[in-house]
């Protein structure tokens, strides 16, 4: 018998029935809905961490990333955390307090690699530009010449929050001249759209398992040049614990003589077999696939007279940001899409968003079937006649 | 048509072919095997993280986590990261830079928090004790007398190197008359036998999904007192961004208006429905059902001649560490018993550990018929007459 040394606590009344979750079409920002050979993968026995099967998937996995990223040298491997915290991990691992780093913010997640790099102690310079824009190459490489201490230029290739590109293979080449690395927010732009960690120099990448690679959310799969892991071997004081990339490394290379933490098996499977699907498929007509929907997509939404936030040229296919017309409330749009039509679009993101829906082709939902769908929810609630001359 | 700007990565040869892991019994110091109701949760339609529908299933997750917990008042949450992030979190969150942590390690975990602590600039006291006991709880009050600075405690309630317990219990009151907070990992003891969070006093417990509680591993259940979400407010500079429990708070409380990060939704259904199942059996019996189970195996392993780590008075029942007898090749037994009887087990954690198997009895495997289906594996591999007097 156990013996139950002292038990005060009452039970309150929790709600305890089973979920029963509605079927959704996911075209926000990100989750999309994961691929069935996803979920299916995930059905499979689940063996433990330290398994030899396990070993094998997680070699398979590393070699998997290092295609999908485009880099043959350095270190891929996927953190056992969100993508958010991918973005944690890059500050963490790749800066001391006081180190100067250079942030380009042209929306939310910009902003956001600005704050926690303070967070992290860093003096942060953080170059602004406007919503649906992108910091010009040319300021970003001015700033660096100014402030050659600079230790990180930190961009985010694919802005989620408006649906802008950064120009990335244009800048790389120049960071990479000086001691400076250069971090990019892969999130919304692995297996979307080209990305080329190898070519282009991106020292560090982060990403996230839940939009263009098609699997749920849960991982951060991360690409690091041999320049970062030098950097991190030649900290003055070590990491914190969970994003040691050196630790990591042994972790998964040298297995299971180094124990690190208990990685969340079922989640690894999905991405083993997402970035299989990706690989399968091709990642260069990924990306074409991906094109192809957001054109279309996009070709739609004009046809009807709504505008994008995005300069064109830097428009995401993956991605579109569409300003909410004059007269129509923009969020109630979105609440009766999902709740008469099981269609998941976004709004704007933080309060100096503009009104704004955020929809995603990404991943599974990249064709130009789900495109027609979301453009006929659209319809059903915003008739095109109410948009002549109307948009804000 | 995609504008390939330069592509200069060449392909290697990836093995591309999909899983299939082996079915297993896993009977290591975890994961254990995910109840069937709880994968079929994660089979549920996967809405979006900030769907109405998800809103209520956190909600409720977080109810049920003060039940299971017993913490009436506070925070009870999960973290989208792993058990091993939910110990550095409350190192990060609790503590700043120069604080005195004094830290109880009788084991590989005790000994990897000192470690976390020191990364995370704490001027850390551990005190050490043998394995398989635990550190007297009067060491602990004696050098909190001798350092009334003490900011944080930090014990293992559940060793899951040794098999031992830490009379937390008796420890709690001690420590909350002072300035101190106590730090509790309940990795291996949530769900599997008594933790009272709230009457014992604990400030910060963290646990993981996939001993006790019967799901797969990839968040951390944990639960702060009013005193340590005291201290959060309280820090002279902010934590870092993932772990600062006040926007966690925020994020999972003020939804959908704050946003944090995007959540592993799926994991996030697993671990509704594994806590839905903890209270759907009760919590005390699913403490008594880990009881019986444990103290069956270890009862049949004694009767075998088996010895055990763990002093007799602090034997875990969910985790037995079972001494290779000499002239035993522990880590071939753990071998064959994998390969010819599907059987994980555990081997010795770290450089310091004897030669030992950890068998785990946890979450859906705590059961008599495990418990045999590992004693039958074990004789088939070590018979009874090659024990006679060879105990190391």
């Amino acid at each position: 018998m156990v013996n139950h040394d002292e038990i005060v606590y009452k039970q309150p009344m929790t709600d305890r029935s089973p979920l029963s979750p509605p079927g959704r079409l996911l075209c926000g920002p990100g989750p999309s809905n994961v691929h069935p050979q996803v979920l299916e993968a995930m059905r499979k026995p689940m063996v433990g961490h330290l398994d030899p099967a396990f070993h094998a998937m997680l070699e398979s996995i590393m070699d998997l990333l290092h295609e999908v990223y485009r880099r043959q040298d350095g270190l891929a491997l996927a953190l056992s955390a969100t993508g958010t915290s991918g973005m944690e991990a890059g500050f963490t691992a790749l800066t001391e307090p006081g180190d100067t780093v250079i942030v380009a913010a042209a929306g939310f997640f910009g902003a956001r690699m600005a704050e926690m790099a303070a967070r992290h102690g860093a003096r942060v310079i953080e170059l602004r530009a406007p919503l649906g824009s992108a910091v010009p190459n040319d300021r970003i490489i001015d700033e660096l010449a100014h402030h050659p201490e600079t230790r990180l230029v930190a961009v985010v290739h694919a802005e989620t929050s408006t649906g802008a590109r950064h120009p990335l293979a244009e800048l790389a080449g120049a960071v990479s001249e000086l001691d400076a690395l250069l971090m990019a927010d892969c999130v919304t732009s692995l297996g979307g759209m080209q990305l080329e960690a190898g070519a282009w120099g991106i020292d560090y990448c982060y990403s996230c398992t839940q939009k263009c690679l098609g699997a749920p959310p849960g991982l951060s799969p991360v690409a690091l040049s041999p320049r970062a892991m030098e950097r991190i071997r030649s900290r003055r004081a070590p990491a914190p614990f969970a994003f040691d990339f050196e630790l990591l490394r042994r972790y998964w290379v040298e297995r299971p003589a180094v124990y690190h933490h208990t990685m969340p098996i079922l989640s690894y499977y999905a991405l083993h077999e997402a970035l299989r699907l990706v690989l399968e498929e091709g990642l260069e007509e990924r990306w074409e696939r991906h094109a192809e929907a957001g054109g279309y997509l996009q070709a739609g939404l004009r046809e009807r007279g709504f505008e994008l936030l995005a300069e064109p040229e830097l428009q995401l296919p993956q991605l579109s940001a569409v300003r909410v017309p004059r007269g129509v409330d923009g969020p109630a749009v979105q609440a009766r899409l999902l709740a008469e039509h099981g269609i998941e679009v976004g709004g704007g993101l933080g309060p100096g968003s503009p009104p704004i829906w955020r929809i995603g082709m990404m991943g599974t939902n990249a064709t130009t079937e789900t495109a027609d769908r979301v453009l006929e929810g659209l319809d059903a609630m915003v008739p095109v006649r109410a948009l002549a001359g109307s948009a804000a």
